[in-house]
């Protein structure tokens, strides 16, 4: 069986303020064709379709009429779970019509025992729970982290799984060798978001959704499919795309990754290189965060920077340090003057002409002593 | 076919702050039942399942499991169609999967002319639109008022429709020789609501929803549900219930009240009488809104009556006027002793004590002439 694995669409999601449903929409027409064009058998997405838990009439729009496609236009079976963004209530409206056409999306702790069975594959499908939600679910006290969660969660599916089919795992969580980005919003405060790979070890494979990278972690058969576009300037370096897995023989997976209608670009230089282009960027229309010297004089340069690159979403000044920035006189050692002299080559780089000199003589007359 | 009809459920709808989920699913109950115990073939919804465009989780929850119930459950097709109060694109969402199973939530203007057909039946299915939104679908500048939108839909209709079979229009509007109660949100502001019943002739059957009144419009074949329940003080005396239409030989159509959880009370009185029980009312839980006298040296009367009648919303002062509050005094021609007199009358009740009168005479001494 052929599945894709994608998660974390974040339908709805702005950055720094600018919409972004015509990229999310340039991104799930790579994934429908690949669906179509590669055969593929079903479809993995493991939380968070939704960016907020009250999402826009437009956002709702979007992810009716994509699963629509894949689910119904394609036929293709869609297994999906809610993830920390989306409003369970909300995704859940209609699910058990969705049932009947095998799109089934799972947002209730009380469905976790219950996979989804397709073709001798055993899916559990495990929505995102906090910990106070499965400490009262469980009626366990001893749940005060999200390792402590999935410790019960994997222990009760252990008590009923046939051991025997091929057994799959679809989470939503923070697995513990992975690192999060800035637009992964935090699961709890003060309880350790970690969950332990270790827990996991009665399923054939694992696919999560909640990291952003699609290389958050290392494993065999635990992965990320990792976010459906770069949804903050630290996922700058991070490939996007969908995984596709081959569960024949073994179980083979491999990412595939898509191209973003714009790019994201994070780049430090000077105002001067960037307005004068002396650098060249692969597409101006990308989505730019520019950390720049050289502001100081530039009378709204966020401006003049969106003539050249339109989608400049960010600006952020940098005041240039020169390398010798500590100072090289001894205050305690120094005259007046010479502290005065070192700070001027400092602020200017360059030395007191002879007329500032004579100002300064003028200005501190006998005040200042030459010679101490 | 024995069809259903029922519309303006306004799921989330709250009166005077308080929530009627519970007294919703009261009704909702008794409509699910019926359709069970008496062989329902079909239900219509012609509009306003949500009051809000934007209804909370506990509303979309509601929703979704009664609809369950209904189409799910006993396998009885649903055909709705979007309100004023509903938003289309949440309604919309699922909805070609909610298809399959024969729930037909109609709520776009370009599906008008697609009768859902059930049974030699034809549905046109009219979701709500206002005035500009026809104006621009249908191109057409002579499209100021309801009347002229229903003038055009039944037109169109008219061009396609098989003039054979049995027609039914599903349609959310203010039929002409309806009244309107405080609860149907107006559908425009300075257009006329108003549709005449002329413009059906083409239909066998015309279902409506947003009027509240199930009497709202007498005629033969054009007929309101009604609401599920009293939602304003302006409903007091209206019926509640649905409509059973049985389409054998003739139509035949009938009005089934039902229970709801909870009546509501409008009472006009003293504050004596209520709050010692000289009047009683079948059931103290009942909604109360009152209008008293007698309130003026009562602290915090609303939290008496609530000793009484817990689900008191609404409480109105209401200022005795006497029968001959005009003054029979001519202030032209009477003392000021006179006028003092007839006002202490008129306000007490009562001619002065003889100990008043001193104090008057005391206040006033050589100021007033009593003999002018």
């Amino acid at each position: 069986m052929k599945i894709l694995h994608t998660a974390d669409w974040h339908i709805g999601r702005r950055l720094n303020g600018t919409d972004l449903l015509s990229d999310q929409m340039h991104v799930l027409d790579q994934l429908v064709e690949y669906i179509k064009d590669e055969g593929i058998d079903l479809c993995v997405i493991a939380g968070d379709v939704f960016d907020r838990s009250n999402p826009s009439q437009a956002a709702l729009e979007l992810v009716n009429e994509y699963l629509y496609r894949i689910n119904i236009g394609l036929g293709v079976p869609v297994l999906a779970i809610s993830g920390n963004h989306d409003s369970r209530s909300r995704l859940d409206y209609g699910s058990r019509w969705f049932e009947k056409s095998n799109y089934h999306m799972r947002t209730s702790i009380g469905d976790i025992l219950k996979p989804v069975v397709i073709d001798g594959h055993h899916f559990y499908m495990i929505p995102y729970m906090d910990v106070l939600e499965a400490k009262q679910y469980f009626m366990d006290e001893s749940i005060v982290s999200h390792h402590d969660v999935y410790r019960r969660v994997t222990a009760e599916i252990r008590n009923v799984m046939d051991h025997g089919a091929r057994n799959i795992l679809v989470g939503h969580m923070f697995m513990s060798d992975a690192k999060a980005s800035d637009s992964e919003r935090p699961l709890s405060i003060g309880l350790s978001e970690e969950v332990g790979t270790d827990l996991f070890t009665d399923f054939d494979l694992i696919l999560l959704g909640h990291l952003h990278h699609p290389f958050a972690i290392t494993h065999d058969a635990i992965f990320y499919s990792g976010s459906l576009l770069k949804y903050s300037f630290s996922e700058v370096r991070q490939p996007k795309g969908f995984r596709v897995i081959d569960t024949g023989e073994g179980i083979e997976c491999r990412f595939v990754p898509t191209e973003s209608k714009y790019d994201l670009v994070h780049y430090k230089g000077s105002y001067d290189e960037v307005i004068n282009e002396k650098v060249t960027f692969p597409d101006k229309n990308a989505y730019f965060k520019f950390e720049l010297t050289g502001l100081e004089t530039i009378k709204d340069p966020m401006a003049k920077l969106k003539m050249i690159y339109p989608n400049t979403l960010e600006l952020r000044p940098v005041v240039e340090v020169r390398e010798n920035s500590m100072s090289k006189v001894d205050v305690n050692r120094s005259s007046d003057r010479e502290i005065f002299d070192a700070f001027i080559e400092q602020v200017h780089g360059s030395e007191l002409t002879e007329y500032q000199q004579g100002l300064f003589k003028q200005l501190f007359k006998g005040d200042i002593d030459e010679t101490d």
